[in-house]
């Protein structure tokens, strides 16, 4: 690992904010970006911070001890990263100018992070999956499967550890052996929903936890909504598998948009509620349609690392033949079998030059010729086009 | 029914081009609007033409005998619309000035029509739905629940009377007593498929059927390329339900964008090949992704005829409470309840203003309180937002 890191005092003030302000909170994120952590610190403890402000943190700020905090979250394996510090992900500094959005915003003050992957590792290439916690079947099968692409290609795969999506996205990263980053609205050491406490510690194993709020927060609201946005930048772009009309998968999606980063919709039966949120993404074109984890790979890469060949269907054996002999194919008859002149007749075309087509015709195997007359092998290409 | 029609001569001779020239036949439409239908057949007869296109026509022309053939037809109850004529849809004209595709375009020489519809009142406001012959029921269903929905606001549904997509939105709109429009490429005295020779009288009955290829013709492959224009141009936008990669409705999408009008397309699950050429059309921003016949109304109205709500879920208790209700609410625990002084903390808010925001929590029946201790009734608001 890198040596390069913040200075202990930077640290220690971070780890105190961190404790007694929320996360996002918007006017802490802006003080703290402009005059730097130890001085708002300083200036909350001197009362002279702006007194609503002071109001609701002051509560807060008595009973901490960020030093003692840093050692106990070290004995639990959590370490503290903060700006200045080598692993911090320069890709979340891209916070700072992002417009907020339920008065949450801005860049952390500090992440509380715990597992073997690097935090700025991760974010050079990581792409954000995240969708409905009542996801269907089709929805979890599609997301795990996109997931395990991404992370056979080297992409990190960041999501929420809810469940639903979040979940199959990062046990398609795992299934893999790909890394994933599970990025929570609590503590990184609480397990939320305690049903994924095993996939958690899993994941805290093979990858990464992360959180704004610092160890023991349980989550809440306004944590849901802040933390959303740290998905969104810690990833090239987010993948909505599935959100209903009112999802937070969507709030993530906003946070995306709000960065200048990509925004992907996987669609599905426009029957299915989980599906109509990502419906109206794609429709307000706000996301990309994505049916693929090679078609988020080709969004999210830089151009003309992976460039996407679209699906064609192979080439059928009328498409090798010239265009009068397709025209006389065309006049052959799928049922009833017609004698060549009147094929000709259908087709527009000289009765000899028909002759000589239907023998081609016949050697390709794409005719049939009985008792002077001819119908086609296969009505197949005789059907809309 | 409007009074006005063409010279009886130019009918004849539009007859007669019609029966000798393969629709969609670019140079024949093209010489045809430059010169004039009688102008075109004349030389023709006179084998001044092309010598080309006069080798494909002359086999044709020699045993063609227009005024029969309009007796026979009007016996059969068809007749013939050619520009000039009352009914014969501007909206067609349009074809003028849009790229050929496939060696096929230009405006129809003439169209036979079977059914009590007028084709320009059908054309005023019509719509097309289209899409895969081997469609799913979830497109099936889709496909006539649009239909249905059109065809209740007066829209005539417009479709190629095939299997599976096309059928489905015919029956769509006939379901709903509403208007629908085959557009063959056999003659209108065939049906093709023949297992759909019912739905063909019943929309002969109601609605109208309608082909360039004369009475008679087989359905071929050139004449499908060709008819598909028609459905294209006959309505103000084409809704493409399911389409597999190669699918004949994704020609119709390309006449429709071709003609400067509205695609559509309606999106499916993304493991289902049907739907995998509509997800292209939608990703290369070709079509517009639809899910309901209302958008696809306001996709197509005149601006304001039809303006979408677009769907939202009706809003929680949580939201009509203040934001500093909210976020207590928010640090109310969901399982093990916790004091008044404990959630205050969690919030980070004072004391004494936690325990009156809980009174009205109580009040409104989100939280509840035993021995002093609080916690959420649901653990619905306390999950990702």
């Amino acid at each position: 690992m890198n040596a390069t890191s913040a200075p202990e005092s930077e640290r220690l003030a971070r780890a105190a904010l961190s404790r007694v302000g929320e996360p996002g909170h918007l006017r802490l994120t802006r003080m703290v970006a402009e005059f730097g952590a130890r001085q708002v610190l300083a200036s909350l403890h001197q009362q002279s911070a702006e007194a609503d402000l002071k109001n609701d943190l002051a509560e807060r700020l008595r009973s901490c001890d960020p030093a003692t905090e840093l050692e106990k979250a070290a004995a639990k394996g959590i370490r503290f990263v903060v700006p200045g510090d080598a692993e911090w992900p320069s890709e979340i500094d891209d916070l700072e100018h992002c417009p907020p959005l339920h008065e949450r915003g801005g860049i952390p003050i500090g992440l509380w992070a715990k597992g073997p992957l690097r935090l700025d590792e991760a974010a050079e290439h990581a792409v954000a999956i995240v969708g409905s916690r009542s996801a269907t079947t089709y929805g979890a099968e599609v997301a795990a499967d996109i997931a395990s692409t991404l992370a056979r290609s080297s992409y990190a795969v960041v999501s929420g550890a809810a469940f639903g999506i979040d979940q199959a996205a990062h046990r398609g990263a795992l299934s893999a052996k790909g890394l994933t980053v599970a990025v929570l609205a609590c503590g990184v050491d609480r397990a939320y929903p305690a049903a994924h406490e095993t996939l958690l510690d899993y994941i805290a194993e093979r990858g990464l936890v992360v959180s704004e709020a610092a160890p023991g927060c349980a989550p809440t609201r306004i944590r849901f909504l802040a933390r959303n946005r740290l998905i969104a930048a810690l990833a090239r772009g987010t993948v909505v598998v599935e959100a209903a009309i009112r999802s937070g998968a969507l709030n993530t999606a906003s946070w995306t948009g709000g960065l200048g980063r990509t925004v992907m919709g996987v669609p599905g039966p426009v029957t299915s509620a989980p599906s109509a949120g990502v419906h109206q993404l794609i429709r307000s074109r706000d996301a990309l349609l994505v049916t693929s984890g090679e078609e988020v790979l080709e969004a999210v890469g830089p151009v003309g690392t992976f460039t996407l060949v679209e699906p064609r269907e192979e080439p059928r054996v009328r498409d090798r033949l010239s265009s009068a002999d397709q025209q006389v194919l065309d006049a052959v008859p799928v049922r009833n079998a017609a004698e060549a002149h009147r094929i000709a007749r259908t087709a527009g075309l000289g009765a000899e030059g028909v002759k000589e087509a239907l023998a081609r015709l016949l050697a390709a195997g794409l005719v049939e010729h009985a008792g002077g007359r001819w119908r086609l092998v296969t009505d197949e290409t005789l059907t809309s086009p």
